[in-house]
């Protein structure tokens, strides 16, 4: 439907700051068009990657994260994650989230698979892992400004408040589809 | 697990703009815990609410988009979609997109859903539509840096890469997520 030869791959050619906080950078990147003959400032988000857990109970349940979210300014329902250390495994970033956010720990752990949070401005990924056996082996490490309810949930009724608009954090419905695939059977992305 | 009373609602108590840009403005919020008698300034993203659209051809196809994106500087293979007008219906706004995208329109239409992008961090929701017996109706009006190949791709195969890593972007996996539970007949948010 399109005319060849498709869209063209544009060249990066140089990038700005534009503000840094502890989370993000953000960019004002600029790309070049050799097919237009013209050069464009676009809003990149740099970020390091993040991880998401799906921690799965022997019984059945899901281990779920409650917390004020100062992005929406409410409380938001989801599995626990965060942000990966650099030079840390995506799996082992997962089993210490967990660990830190709920006190819960297990395995085999699982990695699901891997989305782009926002490909059009966001640099980074959001990886999806998964705990199976997971139970409560310890006391949780917060951070001195989390305040975290912990609750595990049978994992059918999770599903069911992702489509009802109960779970609404889109990184944790992307934890629940590849989980749905997995105890499907059809597999899942690597095994540790 | 958790003591009562649970995670404190925040106060919001103030902001400063960071950075603006065409399509986000970055702010620091500053918010109040009066149970710790803290405050503290965090970082969010502002951003108008966005609109992606499962368009389904009467023969079972879906309607995707391949384009160059910044944010990863690389292609990235997704659903039509696009920022929602202020005071423009999620609806309508998802129809204005796959129209403007693809040149496809059809109906009916429905809202699957809607989810928030990041809650910790970002304000806006994106908004899931379904344009059921889409069709090629005109041409596309693409804005001056668009550069967009248009494909239909059997719905099953879709979710396959969805699953498979193929398609990546968080939000578009949102979308197949509740594609699914709609076409098993478990019903939507919104048929207009």
């Amino acid at each position: 439907m399109t005319p060849s030869p498709g869209p063209e791959r544009l060249e990066r050619v140089g990038e700005s700051p534009l503000a840094t906080t502890r989370i993000l950078e953000l960019r004002n990147v600029r790309f070049r068009s050799s097919r237009r003959g013209t050069e464009n400032d676009y809003t990149v988000i740099a970020a390091p990657d993040w991880v998401n857990v799906i921690a799965l109970t022997a019984d059945g349940r899901l281990v779920l994260v409650r917390q004020f979210r100062f992005g929406i300014d409410d409380f938001s329902l989801e599995i626990p994650g965060g942000v990966i250390e650099p030079g840390e495994d995506p799996v082992e970033a997962g089993q210490r989230e967990l660990r830190e956010e709920t006190g819960f720990a297990g395995g085999p752990v699982h990695l699901l698979g891997s989305v782009h949070p926002n490909p059009a401005i966001q640099n980074n990924r959001c990886h999806l892992v998964l705990v199976e056996n997971a139970e409560l082996r310890g006391a949780t490490e917060w951070d001195p400004e989390e305040d975290i309810e912990v609750t595990t949930v049978q994992a059918d009724e999770v599903l069911a408040w992702a489509r009802s608009g109960r779970i609404t954090h889109s990184l944790v419905v992307c934890g629940l589809f590849m989980f749905e695939q997995w105890r499907a059977g059809r597999g899942c992305a690597r095994s540790v």
